[in-house]
């Protein structure tokens, strides 16, 4: 397979990756939760198989282009985890006449114009912002959340159906004790939000969905719903919170080795910020990466190489430092193999995933557009 | 045209490009060099259009995709600015087949693989590192270079065309005195390894690259030829640099607002990391911004705002950090205008470009991929 590989390729374990989607499910089954999995890290209709097969029926997504793509590919039960954008009001109607559709709102102008705008109901989420300081309503602004879930009750279009958070700050740790604390504020919180509203509304939910918590806690209590997306491939930065493992990540870029510059041990790859997307991960010892190199075989790849990194990013070309020792190893014409740093986004950059027996898996990002 | 505005786009203002386009042409023009304006930036057969209007016959890419993208739209003169991928010798050996093809070589073992696997003819340019130490063979080099001219004057493959560099160094300076000292020391050297052969191979070329000096620089000796890119669009990096004008950026972002946060002033828009890319700019305060606000109208954008820009990025979300005065301006639903840090990341991020009046025009990366 390796040998057909002529341009920089992001390479996709199937058996890693279907252990993964596995893993969570079970651990939902174990927890007696509802795994509501985030497709966008793969945003791919063949991989969403092998989460139908491991019995997800409702997913996550984050944009209303999104849920139409998996629309499209039979999902009916689609949550858009981001404040609606009142602007696609005729997609939204579109789609909520094909599917289960659940919303978030984070403000009162979003739901009023929802209310009149909407043609089909919908299942309306609260997102309460518990931390993170992204987006959200805080937990104790209850003028607005009255004012809010007033709205909703008289509407016959949205359905209040729960509060849901993203602890998007948990991404900055690398403390499992810090990740728990996290979550459990965030539980905590949400009860107050729902608790406020439980004696008129006794069927409103709770969901939660950073990968980090849903990765590293083995008992989750006072949740019904969960939203982790990105441990479908893991990568270099859940590796470094401890999400996962390194023989967890089920993708790696494969990249063309171009040049060889021995007078500092120095090899540029054809594979740049169009490939990779930019993010990177500040090492222990104060240097910035972004990737690490492993070993590629026909079976696979191998854990990460010390000693050799990539540690610059242009548009087409990758710079990688590496050891006397490893420079020898790599003649120009070879593939390198290197871990992303975040799997969403170089995803989305690749517009498309060759598994390890050379078929080509799609993704939303490579699909043409359609009106 | 902005009403019809639902999702992140990437407004071109068609003026504004052609101007730049024109600006550089009539320096070249007046300088009497060749101008070889680098083609990465827009990947648009449109706007490829623009320049053949401006005389535009020879153009540089930076990757064979993108040199099959433009000799399928009547291109036939295309440099490849990227140590060759052997790799792709299939690809090499169609291209140079159907146009004058110029590729680039770092290293003794791509010009042997070249000189063994080439079926037609191509122009040959050695890429020399004259201080950016990204890639590039060394001036003072002389037994590799020596040894790499023997290959090329055996070869009946490999016309050595001429010495190339790329002075990524520039936009790192903001001091216009340091680009001009940087470029002057890049002719130099290109000019010391030129003359080592000039003897025996008279017709050997000098090129030079970078948007800042060419930008810069009104007048440019000892060159035959330019290839800067970036100045079809201009982007915040250049501006900072000082190689536009704000008024010479000629795309910007228009994104949904989704949710405003009074009690910090942050207004969330739909656009993150998957539209804008993820370069950063830092501020002489010490802030790192993803993005400058700009007033949105029908005939195009305003000036930047002072104390309003986009602070961060999650795949799908931007925060834009403003002044309360500014604060109350933007509503939910609105468009707010946002002008890229880096464009040529931007546009390869979003895929396609949105005129004033509405047409849309391609960019190589919403094109469906061909087998």
């Amino acid at each position: 397979m390796l040998e057909h590989i002529t341009v920089p390729t992001l390479l996709l374990d199937e058996t890693k990756c279907r252990q993964n989607i596995k893993m969570m499910a079970e651990k939902a089954r174990r927890n007696n939760i509802r795994l509501r999995p985030h497709f966008k890290t793969h945003q791919s209709t063949q991989v969403g198989e092998w989460f139908r097969e491991q019995g997800t029926t409702g997913i996550t997504v984050s944009s209303l282009t999104m849920a139409r793509y998996f629309a499209q590919h039979g999902w009916d039960d689609i949550l858009v985890a981001i404040p609606v954008n009142i602007r696609e009001i005729e997609l939204v109607n579109e789609l909520a006449s094909q599917v289960q559709l659940h919303l978030v709102a984070v403000n009162i102008e979003t739901v009023e114009a929802l209310a009149q705008q909407l043609q089909h109901p919908v299942k309306l989420w609260l997102k309460i912002d518990t931390g993170y300081r992204r987006t959200g309503i805080l937990p104790h602004s209850h003028e607005e959340l009255d004012h809010i879930v007033h709205l909703l009750e008289q509407s016959d279009k949205l359905h209040f159906t729960g509060v849901l958070a993203h602890d998007g700050h948990t991404y900055k740790q690398t403390d499992k004790e810090a990740i728990r604390t996290i979550h459990h504020t965030t539980v905590f919180l949400l009860h107050l939000v729902r608790d406020r509203y439980k004696a008129r509304l006794p069927e409103l939910q709770v969901s939660i969905g950073d990968t980090p918590s849903c990765s590293i806690l083995e008992t989750i209590n006072g949740v019904d719903e969960i939203r982790p997306g990105n441990y479908v491939f893991y990568d270099l930065t859940q590796q470094h919170i401890g999400s996962c493992s390194f023989e967890q990540i089920a993708v790696c870029m494969a990249c063309p080795v171009i040049a060889k510059h021995p007078e500092r041990n120095e090899i540029i790859v054809h594979g740049g910020s169009v490939h990779f997307s930019k993010d990177s991960l500040l090492e222990l010892d104060g240097s910035v990466i972004f990737g690490r190199v492993v070993e590629l075989s026909e079976n696979g790849w191998s854990a990460p190489l010390e000693g050799i990194a990539l540690v610059s990013l242009s548009q087409e070309h990758g710079t990688v430092r590496t050891s006397k020792e490893l420079f020898d190893r790599y003649k120009v014409g070879d593939l390198m193999g290197i871990l992303p740093i975040h799997s969403c986004l170089t995803a989305d950059a690749m517009r498309g995933y060759t598994s390890l027996d050379g078929k080509h898996l799609e993704h939303l990002s490579g699909v043409p557009v359609v009106g």
